[in-house]
């Protein structure tokens, strides 16, 4: 089997093109190899189907969230833990913003790719949860702080990928966090 | 067509209970329909597949959700107003639980339902958020304020199906916003 460099990276570029020229649904892994300039082999060789090409980053995305979180100091409050996961996070896709607003039209455009997109924003949600689990946060507060923390992302994720936006991702993740917090607190004494 | 009354909650029933005794994908249609006393014709009356019985109660959960952020007072905070909403959601699933905790355990037990529920949670977000609009606020808090609600949901709800729970749903979504104030405020100061 020849060692083809850079056949994944050009692969998922010729996907990207091609989803955002006739959509997700008209385009073939075959057309997706040809523009690559690689048998369909290879492109099986990378990924289990198109959709893997838009997802495949997923797991990455999750264990460097997690290993984040594991990796904050003893003294971090969950919020900053998760705060400090995502800004990990956010350092990544920083360079890759182009790529990332044509990613996400697809994605938009399509029904089984946005509800694919939400499990697997769930799943780092429960990751999330899990690490924090592991460095002795109980529940509600691990599940509660998860999930908080993909709200904060997935808003500040759709606010970087718009086209008027000129804030970094990291930027917008704080904002988030600042905003998520603003509206909590805004709430008047419960009647217990 | 004969009336047939109450055969859409003898159905459910029906249903319910053989995806529990045999799980989802081991039962048919025409199994439910036989169980509940009626013909198979009377079943696709009332839902489209099998799949919708166990979700054909989230258009009316996303109204009852929406009309009450719109209908809470001017001056509630945009939390408050989702809170109320929830509450309201609250009251009618607390003479439900036996029927909840089954629902869970067989949406919890088959993947492609599980993706179902989260995909009915995210409409139900974006609905918040939407209503939350029309009130005038502003994003990004409409849209945390959305997600923030649903995920004090989730998790309020996977406490209250819990075999050990002793409390009701409506305490566990009040603990959950308060647990989640708790947690988003413990953030030491950001270093801007």
């Amino acid at each position: 089997m020849r060692w083809e460099p850079g056949s994944r990276s050009r692969l998922q570029e010729a996907a990207l093109a091609l989803y955002g020229e006739r959509g997700f649904e008209n385009t073939t892994v075959a057309e997706i190899a040809e523009r690559a300039g690689v048998t369909e082999r290879t492109f099986f060789r990378h990924f289990t189907d198109k959709r893997e090409v838009l997802f495949w980053g997923a797991g990455a995305l999750q264990e460097l969230l997690v290993d984040a979180v594991a990796g904050a100091p003893d003294s971090a409050a969950p919020i900053d833990a998760v705060a400090a996961a995502l800004a990990a996070a956010a350092a990544l896709f920083e360079q890759r913003r182009e790529g990332s607003m044509l990613r996400q039209d697809i994605i938009t455009a399509n029904t089984e790719l946005r509800e694919r997109e939400l499990i697997k924003l769930a799943a780092l949600a429960s990751g999330l949860a899990d690490a924090l689990r592991r460095r002795g946060v109980e529940d509600p507060a691990a599940s509660l702080t998860g999930e908080a923390a993909i709200a904060v992302f997935k808003v500040a994720f759709e606010r970087w990928v718009d086209t008027t936006n000129r804030l970094t991702l990291t930027q917008l993740i704080r904002d988030s966090f600042d905003e998520l917090k603003a509206v909590t607190a805004a709430t008047s004494p419960p009647a217990h």
